[in-house]
């Protein structure tokens, strides 16, 4: 089942300048004149493919071909708005791989006996608005109403906030989703493509450790409640622990302030974030307990206070076992061995999961670089995610 | 000897509502309103003892009793400036205990042989403009010119910014101060005073390492460049080499920032101080280059850039063995053993001591606090110390 690379890359550059900053990258928020000239560019490129579409009730715009058995619907596709400075291919990729797929497939088998749809969703990212994952959300009917923010943004673009509800689906059956890597693990081992296996859960935590502010000339060594020198310990303590527990368990911290933050001073204060997660519950409950309990004996030993409190949790949630097994089989068809990788990254079928099975293909990263212009995925593997796509539509529908 | 323990308190208690805050502290940065309120009550004091009062170039305030003998002078006293929520005692002291010493001797044993002094030094403490130690850096002849900012605050006190030359003096042969110790070495060892031996050398240094910033979720521990995660090994290094230096080797890294500081990105680059003491020269270069290259060999194995540039360097400053000596006396014929001490902060007595003997008492600070509305010594630690600064001027001059 062929595919035409050079119309796949052509697409993809004709998204990436809609929204496009003078410095660098395409920034594309959520119900904005970038975000709507794109849903527009795609909803043509849908019609013209020779599907019937339409937009639901928060903007996530659907192509469908009618399957002649009825039934459940076979989806594929990503999510259309980016990051600021954001890549050509982080959801890109999965809207015009998708629209390929079905279009090659109408093309050279006709009609499907199961229904086939390419979506468009209106926002993963939190790209504009303090919320993400909105169109997967509304999709699973697990939005409650709008914030008078986005509710006013979505009036803008003619769409009614009152109706969110009515974007409900209990009528999908699978959801399959290419996707880019965003990390390095892919180009690192010399594997063209990974089936997901899982995405990671999350736990984001804040640490305060407290100790006592004094000179940093009359004040020695051993009679100090160095709050940084505490924190440096618990920062080596956690990447310690990440590293001991294996893959795919990850800690990061990104944050760290320091009190009062001068040359001449012992600091007194730091708060630090750490980020924590695992394909696996008990796994990435394992890694907190063990860095919750390091850093307070760490802080204890050295005379320090601490506070540890969660900003956030998500579960890891498992891609469905039918569906991974199939895109391990559609890829062997394709001449591939597919490796199985656990995403670091959240994506909409960890939301879609709840209402439907869901897998995703993932295709290497250049340099693992991501959310920024330099993001990249060589033209060969481009196509060799969208040819096993195709085959698994081709297998779910046909 | 006696001095009048009351006498002594109501003066620093008069001091100190000169250029007091709302929210705690004095506040009297140099040729501002409150400093020139606090120079006058000095010099009403000073005329009260029976001491001729002069004010040099730079707004320094001598106060002078003739000796019989000539020769040159023995001085005492201390800054008159302090930093912002400034506390009760560091620089008023050295003034009021000198100050108090001075009227007692003149008033028990009459006319000194050798001229004494008491001076109240214009700025040590960087209190206002970027230059600190101006009031001793003109008694040593080495200002060149005042920058125009400081020559227009100068100008607006009646003082002449060419003739700053003129506070240079050659004539002073031992300059003793008796200071708060600002840190809890006093306190925490159960001594009630010190002979300070030397003032520490400082090397202000700042590191910036340089990693990859990447995604905190697809981003596998093992291929990361982690900027944070490698200063948080160097800080480890950093604190271990001077604890293993022992005292009196301090270093403190005061400052950090992290680029680009968010929770869900691996730090791309950090930047932090160190601040490091010695009293021996030899010792803070080994301290420095065991830091160096510690940080060189961490950032290698983590494969992040590294660049350490120095900022200031200061020679440690030994006190006159001669005064040393004779203070220790002088704190033995007081009924104390004293004992010796590296001063971790620096004082005038640094810059004085290019120009003549100089020599340093330390009281105890309670809780090692300074620079702070919280800035305190027991009275009766006061009383004694102002006892054994009168002691050895009685040795001195008498």
């Amino acid at each position: 089942m062929g595919i035409d690379p050079a119309l796949l890359e052509r697409r993809l550059d004709e998204l990436y300048v809609i929204g496009a900053e003078p410095d660098g990258g395409a920034y594309r928020p959520l119900y904005g004149p970038a975000w709507a000239t794109a849903v527009e560019r795609v909803e043509r490129w849908l019609k013209d493919a020779g599907l019937r579409t339409r937009r639901d009730a928060v903007g996530n715009l659907w192509g469908r071909a009618e399957g002649t058995d009825g039934g459940k619907s076979i989806v594929t596709g990503s999510h259309i708005d980016t990051v600021r400075h954001g890549g050509r291919l982080d959801g890109a990729l999965g809207i015009v791989a998708g629209l390929t797929a079905v279009e090659s497939l109408l093309k050279a088998k006709g009609k499907p006996r199961r229904t086939l749809e390419v979506v468009a969703i209106c926002e993963e990212e939190g790209s504009r608005f303090a919320t993400n994952f909105w169109g997967s959300r509304a999709i699973t009917g697990t939005i409650d109403s709008a914030d008078p923010e986005i509710a006013a943004a979505m009036r803008e673009r003619g769409l009614d906030p009152a109706r969110i509800a009515t974007a409900a689906r209990d009528d999908i059956d699978t959801f399959v989703e290419l996707h880019i890597e965003q990390g390095a693990v892919l180009e690192s081992s010399g594997t063209p493509l990974a089936v997901v296996s899982a995405i990671v859960g999350t736990a984001q935590l804040e640490v305060t450790v407290s100790g006592q502010p004094d000179h940093a000339g009359t004040t020695p060594m051993d009679l100090r409640r160095d709050a940084l020198a505490g924190a440096a310990a618990m920062l080596h303590a956690i990447e310690s622990i990440a590293k001991s527990l294996g893959k795919p368990a990850v800690a990061t911290v990104g944050k760290l302030a320091v009190e009062p933050d001068q040359i001449n001073v012992v600091p007194g204060m730091v708060v630090f974030t750490i980020d924590l997660r695992h394909s696996d519950l008990g796994g990435r409950r394992a890694l907190e307990e063990r860095i919750r309990s390091l850093c307070t004996t760490i802080s204890q030993e050295r005379r320090l206070g601490i506070a540890i409190r969660t900003l956030q949790e998500k579960p890891p949630v498992a891609m469905h076992p039918d569906v991974r097994a199939l895109l391990a089989r559609a890829a062997k068809e394709c001449g591939v061995q597919a490796t199985e990788m656990v995403s670091g990254a959240g994506h909409d079928a960890q939301i879609l999961a709840a209402r439907c099975k869901v897998g995703m293909l993932f295709v290497p990263s250049i340099g693992g670089r991501s959310h920024c212009p330099e993001e990249a995925t060589s033209p060969k593997h481009l196509e060799l995610g969208t040819r096993v796509l195709t085959k698994s539509l081709e297998m779910l529908a046909y």
